[in-house]
């Protein structure tokens, strides 16, 4: 009997499931529908179908044991077990008892839930490249800005189990109107939306008759994607777009680095496949932000302004990096 | 035989010793010049006599036995035991392997270093308000702007010893010009000498014919009492100095918050001794400021804008804070 854990990542739109062994290999995996705000669906129902999706895998993969479940989802508390007041789940009013809803179909087991921010710097450490570090931090770039902090090796969940929203630093007070509703958060300049707004914005700054192939694409049209391939391409307001997030990010993550002193720091999501065109920026504006205690030295005790954080791209990404990060979270405390 | 922590606060221009108990008791105390940075004196040199002065205390004591040494000052790593290039201390180009030279005169005993910030977390966790409390941030709002940052139970040190610096958070983008080299740290606004800049700010914008108190003293004259003095007499800039760097750090507050969602955060200090005039105007900030998540509900989930977190005038005020949190770094450990 191969031991495994059921990783579950729960989405807006879709829930995914697999089942993960210690290596970090999904041996099965399948997908639900998330039900939609209108749908009526009760969390218990809807913890019965992914548990009902759970049993199909497990049947599929034949001789494993299950020996817990790790779970990743919005607005969850780690310390509670609960998903609280989730706007983009049908249950934005309420707090679901996660935890308590699965042990009724895993009755013996460990199960932990957290935001999968969080989930992905636990699956960094297990199976990525944080395997060894101490001290880490996790950036999840997707249409929002996640993190995951990590101190002494343990992820940081404070109080009250919500620890760890960078995206919601304020950068630039009275700046861009946040989702949360407030202005400036960093998330707003960067993520998938705010790499968007950047991108309008340069436009609507530059010289008017220069040419851009950002000019062709409306805002609802314009993707992560679209704005990448023209920088590519040497579209000069295109790179200035990833020029200036990178900027913003690298500013951030020196912010961050005054807070926990991490060994590394890993980018994970959407915006960071696009690999060098955000990590160049974003590790220049690092360098230069660096408070001096961070920076490297000579042996003669000379400082560069450089940083010592190392600033790299997930392991996990090109993989099903949320599935494996819910999975890493009960193999974390195995290993 | 009574047990004791010798606790040692190196500052830049006197360095105090306590033996304290368990209790936090500071049983006998003393203080010697910290050599200026033209005398030439060795790093050893100083440790020596930082030794010799402890020896005279014990004697005074009688009947104590020392179970450890804990000092706090700037620059120091706990993680390596060493003063790192300390540009208030003689040995600006040195890194001081102080634990190392301290096993000279205690060889068995367990030696700790720190800075004075994170010694006074420590000293809030184990004599003072953060009894109890695993999740707390310490600030300490003096010449400049310390903090101590503890998640699970302990001090974040980060990977190189040195976490916890958040008043080199860049608040403003291109603001003001920080010791650190760079352009608006937190601690360029919210210190003593960050609220004295404040002051003349005010008053270059304000309308030149309103009197106020602020206008009679120098740059060089003024300081936080006499524009605490003249707040509290009602004088409307002084108050507006107050308000304004409230402002500033109860957004700080609000983004520390969304890092490692403490509990509760301690204000230590000399501007912490102005009591509600800082308080009130960091506390309005800081509930406004705050993300929905760290924010107060009501119990059928209705959000509240006021912060779960409490905001709490240090317990070691008025008392020698720093003696006491660096002899808390071996208590901590003992307890």
């Amino acid at each position: 009997m191969e031991r495994v854990v059921l990783g579950i990542d729960i989405g807006a739109t879709s829930s995914k499931l697999g089942l993960v062994d210690s290596a970090g290999n999904i041996l099965v995996e399948s997908s639900i529908p998330t039900p939609v705000n209108t749908s009526g669906v009760s969390a218990a129902e809807f913890v019965k179908s992914l548990c009902e999706a759970s049993f199909v895998l497990q049947h599929q993969a034949r001789t494993v044991e299950v020996i817990g479940v790790g779970a990743g989802a919005p607005n969850a508390n780690y310390n509670k077990g609960t998903i609280e007041f989730a706007a983009n789940l049908p249950w934005q009013h309420e707090v679901v008892p996660f935890v308590e809803l699965m042990k009724t179909y895993f009755p013996n087991l460990p199960i932990r839930i957290t935001n999968d921010a969080n989930a992905a710097a636990i699956g960094e450490k297990v199976y990525g490249g944080a395997k060894g570090m101490k001290d880490f931090v996790s950036i999840t770039l997707g249409t929002g800005f996640g993190s995951g902090i990590v101190v002494g090796g343990e992820l940081v969940y404070g109080c009250d189990g919500f620890a760890g929203e960078i995206g919601h630093v304020v950068m630039i007070p009275n700046g861009r109107r946040c989702g949360c509703g407030r202005l400036g958060c960093l998330e707003t300049y960067v993520s998938a939306t705010g790499l968007k707004q950047t991108a309008f914005e340069v436009m609507s700054r530059r010289y008017f008759t220069e040419k851009s192939l950002l000019k062709a694409a409306s805002f609802n049209e314009i993707t992560p994607k679209y704005i990448a391939d023209a920088a590519l391409q040497g579209d000069s307001m295109a790179l200035e777009v990833f020029e200036q997030t990178g900027e913003m990010l690298g500013l951030a993550l020196a912010n961050t680095v005054a807070f926990s002193s991490p060994e590394a720091i890993f980018l994970y999501g959407g915006l960071a496949n696009s690999g060098d065109l955000l990590l160049t920026p974003t590790r220049k504006s690092l360098d230069k932000n660096m408070l001096k205690n961070y920076c490297k030295r000579t042996a003669d005790g000379q400082f560069i302004q450089e940083a010592s954080t190392q600033l790299l791209l997930s392991h996990l990404c090109n993989k099903n990096g949320a599935v494996l990060g819910a999975a890493a979270l009960v193999w974390h405390e195995k290993v």
